[in-house]
């Protein structure tokens, strides 16, 4: 029965009914927020000098324990310590982060709150023998993206499901839209949420006099994604009544400073449409600086150590920034050796913990001789795995027949930088319809990425102030295309029927 | 005092201060709908063949008696017959309106009632003698826009004028910010409303079977202002439950029937993307066929003489449309002669009936020889006036030292197709800075129009069903413009401070 149906999912399109839809959504996209800039690439540079045009964003379930699991990895420096000293040698970025991390330690921090906003990336994976099981393909914890845009596709999805209202026919007849909606999607309560509760758990200002407090959020420039972040800035001024700015990364030298009397380091932000009036920052929210092509100077690191130094809360420090890279995942989910997942949840029982471990996709190590490099450089089992490096944001990954190649055009010395882990075998059938954020439509056999948001705040001693989960992303993407970021226009915003 | 402080507004704004107002205003305007789409002719054809890219808006009290006059115009088919016969034979458009109106009528009307969605549009008019006083520029009876904008609009500014919240730094200091914020802007709601009183009123399906129920905008091909539209489309189906399609004027041949043998003459709307579910159309809103340039061919007039004779509701019926006349406006203004106003209004009293003429600026016939020839032709006193034909919609007006040029140009049997107006006559010193939709800010003196909505329900005996007033569109333009249409890029969208 079941089998029935999706196998007619999606209903087929009449000319009409997708000239109907595609109108509909874009202009709705557009009437609600749903909406990113264009790339400067895709319009001729006379066309838009000031950069007002925007176009629809591209569009088509365990992580409080997960918000807690990160929060000990990060607490546990020595350990953390380990495994990220062992990549220094083969990986910058990596390398100057620790260093990062390292100077501020020296002089001493003067902020022992950390706040997460992650994001869990998951696929659904299809065995011929059981049930099919949700693996995760990754976990963000920095600049975890699209939590503001997917709870507007919810909301599109659902009214297209409910319209008109009495006789809903904006989608042909199909027995999976009868009464039934997409989950609530709360991303964007959640990630503000977190955000308010380190303002407040901030507490006064340390200034004398005392200051206004505010939020930052540190974007890169010329961000095109940023209706995703003014979903987030929206909901924090409007309905916590906290003050949010915007900030370039490369605007945090000019227009921030710590003054140098106060051992308490306030990070002070003057507003440079109005710089008589200054503010106290209580959370640097990152939206930037999560990867090594936005690093351009030392001027860089220096903002990022600058701002590591002061007393805003980080979302997120520079070492729960490392905790988020593939090689911790890789060891949390080795099944030999030390049980990591048990000594870092001491209070959860083994029944969840050995759920949690169930999501964990095979993973390898490839420093050393044995089963990993095995894998890897053999071409009949390299097709069943993906080789990926310490970044977050995709398009650094290396796929099935390019693996073993790939491997021996590089120094075996630096293989240990990469992480070797079993592709994870997405339902055969599924299809779908995108409509791009150049107005094409594409139908076709499709893969969709469930992620799943949380927030934490929690203290250098590993105490937990606040622990929240809730919202969700589905992005879709053609079954061709290898990575999954929707930003860079791989794949489309989606979201989710529950039968 | 009042004085001092206007003269130094708006406040100058640094360069930064301005960067952060342009780049605040433009993605809060797509953040939030306050959109339009782009001219064609302002982007390349290869550029966005879809058509999925949008741009900002350009951005910067009386109707209830208003309403109740325009409908008992209407329903005063004699008067208003009168008025029109006469221009007849000078304007091809007034023409085929009226013999549109006369064919229906010899056929029989099968809905006595009429729906107005108006807009009285208002300058303040400043002498030298007396207080400055609110003068009617025209008065809207179809397609009145902006409606939906205009309160995005007023959301802007207050929320510029508010944040950060507790230290307010958007806008540079001034003394009229302090504490002041643009009065509520209900136009959406006051708009929709009437939509929804008269679908309630239409009463249940006039098919067998009966069919649901809907309301049908009928909109120009391509339209660029869809999302002031849509502002009042989505309150409609949200709010009111009530199912609301939009039809491209040159769909309604097409994608409407009016069964031949139902003598109710239902107007039966099959959407194309799903043609085997049928809607009764209870009440038609006519966001196109306002002017004579979308009128390509017969078809057009066939259309709309096949909504004119269906049992929706129109809005407005085609004896609406011509009472907005500025024909009508003129001989309402007349100082001389019968006295309209009052018989129109016989249940007001002369007080109030007072005060509404006080809003006429003069207003002269040219039909024959008299004070209007006398003041058009004479070079001095031209300056001081705009002639108009009898268009909504602006672009169409002939201003000051080219009157009497432009009368000469033309036969004198013509003349009587156009009213002369004495020129409102602004505050002198007014500036403001205007943030244009492709992204350039202007700074200048400005002239501000203010239009107040309205909307009200009446049948052919002149029984008042609904009648509403509320929301207001402030448009503010360069000095140097003479014309007020928003959509055509003249002038901005506004929000006004009492003071």
């Amino acid at each position: 029965m079941a089998d029935s149906i999706y196998a007619n999912y999606p209903p087929d399109l009449s000319a009409a009914q997708q000239e109907y839809l595609v109108t509909t959504i874009k202009d709705w996209a557009i009437q609600n927020g749903l909406a990113v800039r264009p790339a400067p690439t895709s319009l001729p540079a006379n066309v838009d000098p000031n950069r007002v045009l925007a176009t629809n964003a591209p569009v088509t379930v365990f992580p409080t324990i997960y918000n807690q699991l990160y929060a000990a990895i990060t607490c546990n420096e020595d350990w953390l310590g380990k495994i990220i000293e062992d990549l220094v040698d083969v990986d910058d970025f990596v390398a100057n982060l620790w260093k990062t991390h390292l100077e501020v330690k020296k002089e001493g921090y003067v902020q022992n709150l950390s706040l997460g906003l992650f994001r869990s990336d998951y696929m659904a994976h299809v065995t011929s023998n059981g049930p099919p099981s949700l693996k995760q393909v990754e976990f963000n914890t920095i600049s975890s993206s699209f939590g503001g845009l997917s709870a507007q596709v919810r909301s599109l999805h659902a009214e297209l499901l409910t319209s008109p209202p009495g006789s809903p026919i904006s989608y042909p007849p199909h027995p999976l839209f009868d009464s039934n909606l997409p989950p609530e999607n709360n991303a964007v309560e959640t990630l503000s949420g977190g955000l308010a509760a380190a303002h407040t758990a901030y507490g006064p200002s340390k200034s004398l006099p005392a200051l206004p407090l505010c939020i930052l959020f540190v974007v890169q420039e010329g961000e095109r994604n940023l209706f995703d972040q003014l979903a987030l800035s929206k909901r924090i001024s409007q309905v916590h009544k906290i003050p949010v700015f915007r900030l370039p990364s490369n605007r945090i030298l000019d227009d921030t400073l710590i003054p140098s009397s106060n051992p308490s380091r306030p990070l002070i932000y003057k507003p440079p449409h109005s710089p008589e009036t200054a503010f106290e920052v209580t959370t640097v929210y990152l939206r930037a600086y999560y990867a090594p092509d936005e690093y351009k100077s030392s001027r860089d690191w220096e903002a990022r150590s600058h701002m590591e130094r002061s007393a805003a809360i980080k979302c997120p420090t520079v070492l729960n920034q490392l905790s988020g890279c593939k090689k911790i995942q890789q060891v949390l989910a080795e099944p030999t050796g030390p049980d990591h997942l048990t000594s870092f949840m001491k209070d959860i029982s083994p029944a969840l913990i050995a759920r949690l471990r169930e999501t964990f996709a095979p993973q390898y190590d490839l420093s050393t001789d044995g089963r990993g490099r095995e894998l890897a450089l053999n071409p009949d089992t390299a097709m069943k795995h993906v080789l990926k490096p310490q970044r977050e944001g995709g398009g650094n990954n290396i796929y099935k027949s390019e693996i073993p190649g790939f491997l021996r055009s590089i120094p075996e010395k630096d293989w240990k930088g990469w992480v070797l882990m079993e592709l994870i075998n997405p339902a055969p059938n599924a299809t779908n319809v995108a409509l791009r954020n150049d107005g094409e439509v594409l139908r076709g056999n499709v893969i969709s990425e469930l992620g799943v948001y949380g927030t934490i705040l929690w203290d250098t001693n590993g105490k937990i102030l606040h622990n929240d989960q809730g919202g969700w992303l589905l992005r879709t993407k053609g079954k061709e295309v290898n990575e999954g970021g929707v930003a860079a226009g791989f794949s489309s915003l989606d979201s989710i029927l529950l039968y």
